[in-house]
């Protein structure tokens, strides 16, 4: 039997990943019913399902297509789509971005109140942890040492170092004035797309490599290859900003050109920067090679260089 | 040498947390240096420090003294620490509680605006589990094998079966008409009680006996225990917040008969409350007692239930 094609696998990974999310978020009368019914707006309200894909992609391309690998890894591809939900729900709250379509659909603020939606934010991340811990008197050592990497990465990756970083730097930095020298607005935009959309996406190939058991050397490829994705992806956010429309993407379009925000088409237009973003593929391929890894991850990056939502 | 008495444990406790929270707290620049600020403000406000000092009042009665015990229950009381003061910075904001003075001092969102606070409350929890999960490397298997079971319970405690659920039902309950039966009342009041303020502390106790290598059967009587201590530690909470003054409690006072809650004074008057706080401590003694299990823990009791802040 021959390897699926990129699009079979990933729509396979959105499926194990929704049906695992319906099995393992707590239920009513454990959790509050209203508590339970914003969780599940938010989680399943459809999205691209980069990270959890991610993270698959890593552990099937570690375990060369090994099965137990993906099993391993659905926690953990759980538990990242979960904290990246939690963000973009806190985010589009009015205190932070003040956002009222998301996925296609109205905000969870919009629909259940701010209370509800900072509540379920802070419920999503930490079941995300629990769901990363789950069932620990069943792991071999083994095992209880991956899970504990796993979380370590995620952790960070999601906090003041990381994405939660990212978001003070951001709306900090928003409309602030425009360095004289474009060097210093690259670094800062470079540090604000690092921490806010890169570390989480860099952790999801790390957690995906890491549960599958990868050596350290190949988790250090992965790591340079999810460093490289991350980046295409946001600048490639970053241009569809500009020349999409809202009913593509879901979300409103023209927000940060609105905002006044430090953007890659702004500092070198859109072809400069989709220049850019075809360096992060090749970089990212080269990445791959030295480690003699493939499967699906190759077909990450050209997916992340084209899409158009 | 003998033992120290309780306030003399309780104090090196705080000490301990405090230089520990200082340490382990990620810096500028990882971390950007406003939020590291707005943390620091929740944060090293003082405070009871109840969870951190009955994490290490269990794992001290566990391992009867050791102090190798209280080290390995260090990250354990700092994560309880910050996920509780998360708590009351998210619970604090104008879409929730919207309360303006704790712990003495003006609230994060007065001083810092809706979104640091929010983003503060985020990072605090995630560094929460970054810390419990921290050096994995460096694990036994034991070691890491009693971080995963901590971790479990701590994010089950504190996720939307526990904490964060508390906080949707309260506000869900505030105010609504009150049942024609006191049973459904108390009924009401207890879950509330459970889930918001029980659940962390049973989880503080459960760890620190976790962490030190507690058996089954010792873990079984010390969550027991917690369950006591928690309801003796809210009950007394509601009766001070009847009898107490702004300046006695560090925050304002009369908050829950103005919100409409539903309290134990409310449904018991002060007696009766007093009573039932009394009958807390009797039975937490009783299961500490079964299960042979002293050093601090019945003095934590005692405390909760004379307390005057």
């Amino acid at each position: 039997m021959s390897a699926p094609d990129f699009a079979t696998f990933a729509d396979a990974c959105r499926r194990d990943l929704e049906q695992a999310l319906e099995r393992w978020l707590p239920t009513p009368p454990d959790c509050p019913s209203r508590l339970h019914e914003v969780m599940r707006y938010s989680l399943l309200a459809g999205g691209k399902r980069l990270r959890p894909v991610l993270v698959q992609a890593a552990a099937d391309a570690v375990a060369q297509g090994h099965p137990d690998a993906r099993t391993l890894a659905l926690p953990a591809a759980c538990a990242l789509e979960m904290i990246h939900t939690y963000s973009l729900v806190h985010d589009d709250l009015p205190a932070m971005d003040n956002d009222t379509l998301r996925r296609g659909r109205a905000t969870a603020h919009v629909v259940y109140g701010d209370a509800l939606a900072i509540l379920s934010g802070d419920g999503l991340l930490t079941e995300a942890f629990a769901l990363l811990a789950r069932e620990p008197s069943l792991d071999s050592p083994a095992i209880a040492q991956r899970k504990l990497l796993t979380m370590a990465l995620i952790a960070a990756s999601a906090g003041v170092s990381g994405m939660v970083g990212g978001q003070v730097l951001d709306l900090q930095w928003e409309g602030a004035p425009r360095q004289a020298v474009i060097d210093d607005d690259l670094a800062r935009l470079q540090d604000v797309h690092a921490r806010k959309t890169g570390a989480l996406i860099r952790a999801s190939t790390g957690a995906g490599a890491i549960m599958a058991g990868a050596a350290p050397d190949a988790v250090a490829a992965i790591d340079a290859y999810g460093t490289e994705l991350g980046l295409c992806f946001q600048i490639v956010d970053d241009v569809l900003d500009v020349e999409g429309t809202a009913d593509e993407l879901g979300k409103h379009a023209g927000k940060d050109e609105a905002a006044g925000k430090l953007t890659y088409p702004a500092l070198f237009g859109v072809d400069g920067s989709r220049r850019r973003a075809e360096g992060c593929v090749t970089r990212g391929r080269a990445a791959l090679d030295r480690a003699g890894l493939s499967g699906h991850l190759p077909a990450v990056l050209d997916w992340a260089l084209t899409r158009r939502t």
